[in-house]
């Protein structure tokens, strides 16, 4: 793939409103100054990989030979590969998740010639964990109340992923489940490696791409589950703290993952 | 006008959910590749001539000299002319569908020193037909049940037509009348060559650029008309087939007709 | 600030339906037409500089160098300062309100190495009255009833204001309040300088930056609070005018600053 492709067109699920787009082509101006983004869109639907498919396929035949960049990806952080696949003998290559994704523009304008999985890691950017510079503007509001974390909802992404002003480091010692507290309500938290390693339903801790933990659900808006808003105070403890008893605890947990499955079926059902 | 223009600034009520916009910058790439195009706004409401029309106009003489493509065109697919109109002696081009849409703008830089109607099919690039390729992704789930045909809803676009998965051959010897059916309902379509063609509040079937059969309603929105949405199965079938009876085709029809009148009714209220 | 930045990164709460991001990045082409212009993000929720601030931070570390250009701007019209702040030796420049804005991303690489304050008139398009053109396109159907000014609403912008057919000199002699009445309402709006210059929860009427008579709300939004759709008729008239008795607009006067208040309220809680 020596030769020049002087063109992208980009299609996600991002949206336009989070500023993943923009960081995006700021990232390609930095490595390829002279190449221009064409946005095919990014209003797919979060993780419509169906939908996004469709449009790729029926705008195929129109789009200028180059490079296309198609990010709809539920299975993200998970071992699946991204895959770079060549057509017309070179003249275009598409570029996105090995999900099927890509298959109908590919049938479109002729199939494969040629197809590599994108596995070599010295051409991927490495997100920053946070920095010292970042503690300073993100972290400074959490406050510490009795061994529990008094945390802030920073910012709710696109998916629904509610962004807090907290360390990974921060709750470390608090082990594999920790209990939310927030508004009238009180749920039970996984820590997870990534979105997919979680259950249907489940509520979980991630460390998003920014390195701060948020609270999230695999293919589910968390902020719609939970009913969490920018702004908001969520309270972060330990099941082993010492602010409730142990049979407090206890119960509380029941009832929270009852509630959780529940609501969890409601939200998908919107 | 032989002279180069650099800058396209370009207005539609295209929306930037589908991928109308990005495909005709991929086509203008592929002719001009130089060319830099400025997005005004796609997100004029649909067929919204007259504030397509003040937003070109409050932005006229902010724009950089160049072509100015506006596309808000109730009337696409009827003999409406398409026209460009030149300001400042050559400074600018603005070009768009005949129906007021550039008036505004162009009385706002000082009036047309000349202007074109554009006929000449040498530039117009015609969208092709369902192709071998298209059958394959598109189409192979459509069912043949008894002379029906039952399909799927690919895709609802900013305008609200519901792209079948169809090809236009399936149809062609149902008549001009066919037989919606759809969850709860059922509805008659009329064959049309273009959204024009169809009466107000009339449901039609038309080819749509792509080439497949697509549910319509004349500047209306056949989704919200008939409750339609992406994944929904819908089976055509023609009045003369062999499912129902003709007493009861003949009643259906009725009461079809009434029913579409008085729910397009309610779709234009909204 | 001699050398040449080649891309600018632009933040905006502008929102994409208007024209506002498309007519910055034509003033920008034609001042510096090889520079390419990024979009972050433009979906700002309206005056939320906090949101802004915190997006500009996660993405800083992102960004190719050149100039940051962020405007979410409550104080919009006041005597509010705008800086460019130099970061990494002139790697980069930040430019924007002085309001906060850029804190967040100034901290995260590095912090500032020179700032400066905008003030240098000669750097700064001045928005144009109405011109005579702009009498002809957007004046002409405002209508004149017994001293009362009948006009109609052309634009809702993205914060609400609502643009009217009408030219500042019209209302020059009606005095610093002016009696509103649409559909079924009066209400009392106050003539001012600038949309930050109203007292919240105020009426205004202001000149726009198209050089039209706009009724805005300070932080608010106007057509909300007051009801008021694209196209709406609007009655303005002086207090003085012969149209009602003074007893009657007396009384009015009285309900309707009442009213405001409320509805204000009912505005702020949505």
């Amino acid at each position: 793939m020596g030769r020049g492709y002087d063109t992208i067109t980009f299609l996600s699920d991002y949206g336009l409103t989070d500023e993943f787009v923009g960081v995006v082509k700021s990232v390609i101006r930095s490595i390829a100054p002279d190449v221009a983004v064409i946005d095919l869109t990014h209003d797919i639907e979060p993780h419509d990989v169906r939908g996004a498919s469709l449009t790729l396929a029926r705008s195929a035949q129109y789009l200028v030979p180059g490079v296309v960049l198609a990010v709809v990806d539920p299975g993200v952080g998970t071992d699946r590969r991204a895959v770079a696949i060549e057509v017309g003998d070179g003249q275009s290559i598409l570029v996105g998740p090995d999900n099927g994704l890509l298959a109908g523009a590919v049938a479109m304008v002729g199939g494969a010639t040629r197809a590599v999985a994108l596995t070599n890691a010295d051409y991927q950017l490495a997100a920053p964990g946070p920095t010292f510079a970042g503690r300073d503007v993100f972290l400074p509001v959490t406050r510490e109340e009795e061994g529990a974390i008094v945390a802030e909802v920073l910012w709710i992404d696109r998916f629904g992923n509610a962004q807090l002003n907290v360390d990974p480091e921060e709750v470390a010692e608090f082990g594999d489940r920790v209990r939310l507290r927030f508004a009238e309500s009180k749920r039970t938290a996984v820590r997870a490696e990534s979105y997919a390693a979680l259950r249907t339903g489940e509520v979980g801790l991630v460390v998003d791409s920014y390195g701060l933990v948020a609270i999230a659900v695999d293919r589910g808006s968390a902020a719609d589950v939970l009913g969490l808003h920018a702004g908001d105070a969520v309270t972060l403890e330990s099941f082993e703290g010492p602010v409730m008893s142990l049979r407090a605890v206890s119960d509380t947990n029941e009832e929270t993952d009852e509630k959780t499955d529940e609501e969890a079926d409601e939200g998908k059902e919107r």
